[in-house]
């Protein structure tokens, strides 16, 4: 069997990669990491918020080859099922499957507002009605999730939408989106874990070339 | 247990409602339909393409509500796995898993720049560049899918893939997008499903009330 390999893009700009590196890691496979060069075009599309791409994230495993976030997260569930990546209640895997794909498909005022940048910190940021409209929603996803489960994870333990609402998160940290106690506690809980931090600390030391990306946009 | 609904908005208008209306038919699962009102905001905003939406489509399910697309397409392939909206082999449910995924978050601007529409047909229709990528993109997954597994769906057998390309047919008749042969025959191929003709001859007949929330975007 060839060696397993998760392909991402840039770990300060990059939510997709983000996602997909977490659900990896949260599944247990062993993979290597491939990063694309940051002038390939599609992956600069990617970051740029112009268009998905398949290259980042894209899992190849055992000859599958997965280059959508939900995919690879469906994918990974199956192959490493006691993981926990979805709830075991037929109820509670339904609901996060609903919240998991609201983020897939929308929120694109969120995205273009309030990029991913982990080195960032923009105290006082003035947020705009718009993006305030989908801050508002996934507050709103998170409140419902947490009362039902009681936390300290959206579903109780760690699943898939806590991969996937991850780079929300470090927005809402970046950004300085004042969030009540409750779902700070929540925020909190995603920057502290382990994975978190490790990406977090790569994304700190990446090369900033990186950064002429965004003249060209 | 209480009825299976499935709530969705304009026949003529919403690819999220075609999709989710198509996936719960080809699972067998009994539903009965909810419309929305037209003047729901919420519905209003996803028909302009303004965000997904919670309302629409929306399958409520023996105590279970889904309410994102995709969400839906697994939770139906869960308690229908009989039929088959997911490829049996590994790697191929990987394929299809990723290019449904793709479809659902990407797209953006064939879906702004040719709006889904069953009563119009606009023969000549000018494609600008940035929609015309989107198409090549949709030609380049097609042609690669039906390579492999010879028609007459996307792979071999009808999918939860077909459900989520559908609109994009309906795109390619509507704004007479030309095809290459295999292409139009898989085009032909989805406009003649018996559902597909349901939906369409309820399109037409749908009130022209709608009509109106044009104007307002």
């Amino acid at each position: 069997m060839a060696k397993t390999t998760l392909t991402i893009s840039s770990k300060n700009y990059s939510s997709w990669s983000l996602r997909g590196w977490l659900l990896a890691k949260f599944s247990g496979l062993e993979f290597e990491e491939v990063v694309t060069a940051p002038d390939d075009a599609s992956a600069r599309a990617e970051i740029l918020l112009l268009s998905s791409s398949i290259l980042v994230p894209c899992l190849r495993h055992d000859g599958a080859t997965v280059w959508d976030t939900l995919a690879i997260a469906e994918y990974l569930n199956e192959v490493m099922p006691d993981a926990g990546l979805l709830p075991a209640d037929r109820i509670q895997r339904a609901h996060c499957r609903s919240i998991c794909g609201e983020i897939h498909s929308g929120f694109t005022t969120l995205r273009a507002s309030l990029p991913v940048n982990l080195k960032g910190h923009f105290p006082g940021f003035k947020i705009w009605s718009r993006a305030q409209a989908d801050i508002d929603r996934v507050c709103t996803i998170w409140r419902e999730c947490l009362a039902e489960s009681g936390g300290p994870f959206l579903f109780g333990e760690r699943t898939m939408a806590d991969a996937m609402y991850a780079p929300v998160v470090t927005r809402f940290m970046t950004y300085d989106v004042k969030l009540e106690p409750r779902l700070a506690a929540y925020a909190s809980t995603i920057m502290a874990m382990p994975e978190m931090q490790e990406w977090i600390e790569a994304a700190k030391v990446e090369p900033a070339d990186i950064e002429e990306l965004e003249v060209e946009y």
